[in-house]
């Protein structure tokens, strides 16, 4: 290590998901210097899951050559909603109720930690360095295994007065739709996150629609990954193609309502089935929602896919900690 | 005039209908002293409104023995997109595009004036009256001759990047439904405003089901009031029931999107269509809305008809130039 680097001071972003745990540091400006992936594990209990969230961080630190006590903290990034405290008050997909997250986290890392809901934080890296904090109002909406927003209003993340915001994939969009798991029916969610795609897929196969994805797996259809979406629609698979268009379609009427309620300058779009899909299904949200939007406020907005990717959550946990500590207002 | 009275300075708030005008002069903490109303007859053109708008202040101060110099300041509520420098830029109702309100109501009454959208005031009134500044986050919903919403987020009203936020008649919950004017399919507005209810109820007479409003009125159907829905239901007419119930169920389940969208405290529901049937359709909007919230979330938040009714645009009108003129925040 340098003079020079041993004097510099690093914020870590750690993005915690139900199958991997993705840390990264950054230096001054929000620059990316490295990052680090394991899988989850959640299976193995909570305990298990902070003991590798450590091991990743450490990992991390030791592989660019940073001291422990060069971090100045670390944000993180978790499913479900997240207590003021820090502790992570319900969590699904993590199996996790309760849990003081925070406290085990300064426990074990000896940094202080802080921490938010995914895709509040997910908002926030893309808000403070894809927009630079321009924007007065943007809001983010990501289309991953479930479906979820977050708000920036008048340039400050919004949490709602319970810190329960953002559940945008629970909006009725289709009174009359099938039942979804949160007890409504035609939420949003249903349409757009990447297990119904892959359940409105296998329910057409299972229709006799011809789909290349029933040979790519032996197994459950859930199984594949988004990339195998564009790999089918790629070698011209119809099926495939008309429920990702369906879905993109979706996703821009729910744009335009979130237009027509909130008036932002702009809504990113994120989340593992962007990533994969993005060319295919941006121009058809964005038509979409132009189409939709009240009168008059069509041209009003921007609506584009973030370019941070995977990075966003990162990238957010890292602002979120610089931001805490140096006490500015977010 | 007492002396006391001479020393005294008022606010008006004036709320601007498409059919009539309503005035009403406020003094401390917002008590309303007294009102005028008197038809907007907007056939006549912008100038002749502005005209009518001045004469129904100047008959209010008249009748309450008020000077004009002892207002301090007149807000005004207009349907429509405002400008911040005042100019309406758009009212349908009125056939108004880009008239300069504020600088013509100055001139003819020679005392500071304000403009805002009346669904933004009439939540203001209901924020500051009605539920003194107390919640965090609020959300009005108006189901009038059309529907819209204001927004109290983080106890500031936010009217979005330009100025187009609450236009939430125009979220779409049903996708597959019919067309709405502003070219989307399942607006809420389709189900819940007054027009709305007549125009279901119409059709289904047209289908052969029998109602009592088909005797009520020689004309459309659409001639009579909001009241006359109470009526008609009291004397047991089911057609008109049915109609109203499905209301009142698609307007809860917009409740519930509002709640898991934005997590406010309270939402507030108002509007002519609420101040005739609150006690028919509020228990449903309730029990609908809680069914349709996240999980967990079910009793986060408040849902009630506003007791200021009528009052609500006047009394934002007046907080509205109360708060312009103290330079608080709002």
């Amino acid at each position: 290590m340098s003079e020079e680097q041993s004097k510099e001071h690093y914020y870590i972003g750690v993005d915690l998901g139900g199958a991997k745990i993705l840390a990264g540091v950054f230096g001054k400006d929000l620059k990316l210097l490295g990052k680090n992936k394991i899988r989850t594990k959640p299976e193995r209990g909570f305990d298990a899951v902070v003991g590798r969230i450590a091991r990743c961080v450490f990992e991390l630190a030791d592989d660019f050559d940073i001291q422990i006590e060069q971090i100045k903290g670390l944000g993180i990034g978790t499913p479900g909603a997240i207590a003021p405290d820090g502790d992570v008050i319900f969590a699904g997909n993590l199996r996790w109720e309760d849990v003081p997250l925070k406290a085990e986290l300064e426990e074990k890392l000896k940094i202080p930690v802080f921490i938010e809901n995914d895709c509040n934080i997910a908002t926030l890296g893309i808000y403070h360095k894809e927009l630079k904090a321009v924007p007065e109002n943007m809001v983010g909406i990501f289309l991953g295994t479930g479906v979820g927003a977050g708000l920036i209003l008048n340039r400050q993340l919004y949490r709602g007065s319970h810190l329960t915001a953002g559940e945008i994939g629970h909006t009725v969009v289709d009174v009359h739709g099938e039942k979804c798991n949160c007890g409504n029916r035609g939420c949003f969610e249903l349409f757009a996150s990447r297990s119904a795609i892959f359940r409105r897929i296998d329910k057409a196969i299972q229709m006799g629609e011809k789909s290349l994805l029933a040979t790519m797996t032996d197994g459950k259809l859930e199984d594949l990954r988004s990339g195998d979406l564009l790999k089918a629609m790629n070698r011209g698979d119809k099926c495939v193609g008309k429920v990702v268009d369906e879905a993109a379609e979706y996703t821009g009427i729910v744009v335009a309502n979130v237009v027509n309620f909130l008036n932002p300058d702009i809504i990113v779009l994120g989340g593992g089935i962007i990533d994969a899909l993005e060319e295919r299904m941006m121009p058809i949200i964005e038509r979409v929602a132009r189409e939709h939007a009240f009168p008059g406020t069509e041209n009003s907005f921007e609506v584009r896919a973030s370019k941070l990717g995977d990075y966003a959550g990162i990238t957010g946990a890292a602002v979120l900690a610089q931001q805490k500590l140096e006490r500015k207002t977010f």
